[in-house]
């Protein structure tokens, strides 16, 4: 095991009854607020309605930045950022998924800079100070309520980029299942395969002898495969959204890659994709996902990958290592295609062959050269699992 | 799951190279610390010097409290307080194991208290305020570096007792997993029976659908099934060492118990025990664990048993559940027998039926009248537990 600091200090209040207590937990922290939202979910399922009049009974002056997209543009932040200043607010509260949340952060810290915000997310302006935030979340998905992290997109250079500091976690984040009752079949699967994701960036490393760390992976991997076909046909069911929010959070805080080199390999590779074709992360994901387990499948990774299908899918292990491994990875894409009903190419969900070359190349260039995760990747080992997830 | 509120702030950190941070750690917090500690196994592996070298060359003023004890004295504390309040210390930093940071958290609380501080434990005195804590894990069992409780003995009146209160949880904790090369084989052996069971105190409840919390817990006792062993043949084995080391943190700060009722049923039998024979709690515990699961066997929780052999033992499951349950019950005595070299029975820890009765009545009386655990246990209850116990 590898040495590591985990400092996690984010307050969870997880459950159905937790809006009361938002004045207190704000006034910790500040007492001019910017709310946050995305196209207006939070209005339909009241939810606004409820945070406003909170806010208001309580005397918190707030102003407001609505209408963050999925994949948030970095324009949002150069919106946020002159509210922030024009009104001098001291508190962002982000409410919604990911995406809100992650462009929450870039204006937390992007206010303390002179410059404009995407030089944050580019890495050429060090994230010093940020104005603390607070989240209301309303997807189960990318755990940004719980972690020191961000990705944002620039249109007109077509990249998503990720960005992070230890002080951009929220200080506390209200997580309500049923607020996530009304999240369509579409974002639902997306969000399991997003956790999956990230569980599985952190699972599948090697030699690092984190056997406890593991088998949390597979905890939370079992948590997805088990409930994910639940929260589909049953929309209100509290026990399965609640295990998938909560398994949200655990994926990405930081406690699976304790003590490991994690260098994640699928994210890279996705963030192309939907820089240039505005795809539902999620969804890019699960179809990159077991085209890379295969690409990357030779006698190193043969143990690893065989492990995941006996620990989590419960294969049974034979004398072929090659066979189980590959059972685990046809497990994986089943997975996501029948019980989960996600469209496994990406032909189904718009893209064809025209820019595969310019996004791989991509791929390897944001990641310096090369995409170094459990096996290191260049621009043509990442073009040779896009033309695989074509069809 | 049950709603609840997540907030573990302590800053870990991990591996062999931090104890170089802590004079910055200490310098957040405080300036004249009290340093505490055990029997002088940290002056034999060279840590006190070390810790006494770091404060100095950094101009940490700096007391001591040596000689806590295993299952610690409440006279300890009063010592403890005494040298706080005559030296205008405002930092305790604990090195050593559970005992001495439960001793630790006893002298940081009381350290604000008028009334004697066994008045704190028996929760006469609110805990209102608490100096900050620091610890150096020399032991991984108890998880007291990572939560908010303690557990103090009175010999006067033979009581064993837990506090706690979430100020008291440390600021920071150093876990070098080489610090824990030279325990002995009892308290390795104690010490991962005692991480197991915090972890299964937390794991069996009912019908509170934490699939997740449950998942996590498995991930818990495998890693202490797994590496208990080699910990054991190989006390310098880091990969065990460390796992196990990491381990005994999350059994017991929190995050098991999240969403869930947990009521601890085997502590509150095994803290009479200790209390009335001063026998190694880890000891106790893996004694008692077997005899109550065997006890507590019914249509209720026949299914949760028999999940528990099937997911960490490996059970095959067959037709009959009451059988495979028995087989998982069989496979943890044969574990902590077999695999770990416990003695299984108290007489062979030098309890005979003298005591009994009066413990039994005792920890029915300390547990509010009974033990309201999964199942709700009477005195009579625990006698039986504990009758079956002694060959």
């Amino acid at each position: 095991m590898k040495d590591f600091i985990w400092n996690v200090d984010t307050k969870i209040l997880f459950g159905k009854d937790f809006l009361k207590d938002l004045p207190k937990e704000i006034k910790k922290h500040g007492d001019r607020v910017l709310i946050t939202y995305g196209g207006g979910s939070i209005k339909k399922i009241g939810l606004y309605d409820k945070v406003v009049k909170i806010l208001e009974d309580a005397n918190i002056f707030y102003k407001e930045l609505g209408g963050i997209e999925p994949n948030p543009r970095v324009k949002s932040a150069r919106e946020g950022v002159e509210i922030v200043r024009g009104n001098d607010l001291n508190f962002i509260l982000a409410i919604g998924g990911g995406s809100v949340i992650d462009l929450s952060k870039l204006i937390a810290a992007a206010t303390f800079v002179e410059a404009d915000p995407w030089k944050v997310v580019i890495g050429e302006e060090k994230i010093k100070k940020a104005l603390p935030i607070g989240t209301i979340l309303t997807l189960a998905a990318t755990g940004s309520e719980m972690d020191a992290g961000g990705v944002i997109t620039n249109p007109d250079t077509k990249q998503k980029l990720g960005f992070g500091s230890p002080i951009l976690k929220p200080k506390f984040s209200i997580l309500n299942p049923e607020t996530t009752y009304s999240v369509n079949e579409k974002h639902t699967v997306a969000g399991v395969a997003d956790i999956m994701s990230h569980t599985m960036e952190n699972y599948f490393t090697l030699g690092d002898d984190a056997y406890l760390q593991n088998r949390m992976a597979e905890a939370i991997l079992k948590t997805c495969i088990h409930y994910g076909p639940i929260a589909l046909e049953e929309p209100e069911n509290y026990e399965a959204r609640s295990n998938i929010m909560w398994a949200s959070s655990w994926a990405i805080n930081g406690l699976l890659k304790t003590g490991k080199s994690t260098n994640w390999s699928v994210h890279p590779m996705e963030h192309e994709l939907s820089a240039f074709y505005d795809i539902t992360h999620g969804i890019g994901l699960a179809i990159l996902t077991p085209r890379f387990l295969k690409y990357i499948l030779d006698d190193d990774t043969v143990d690893m990958i065989r492990d995941f299908g006996i620990n989590v899918f419960d294969i049974k292990p034979t004398d072929d290592k090659f066979l189980d491994a590959k059972k685990a990875i046809g497990a994986l894409h089943q997975f996501f295609e029948s019980d989960l009903h996600i469209p496994m190419t990406l032909e189904e969900v718009g893209i064809d062959d025209e820019h595969l070359e310019e996004m791989a190349k991509r791929a390897a260039e944001h990641a310096g050269g090369t995409i170094k995760g459990v096996k290191e990747l260049n621009a043509d080992d990442v073009l040779k699992i896009y033309k695989d997830s074509l069809f």
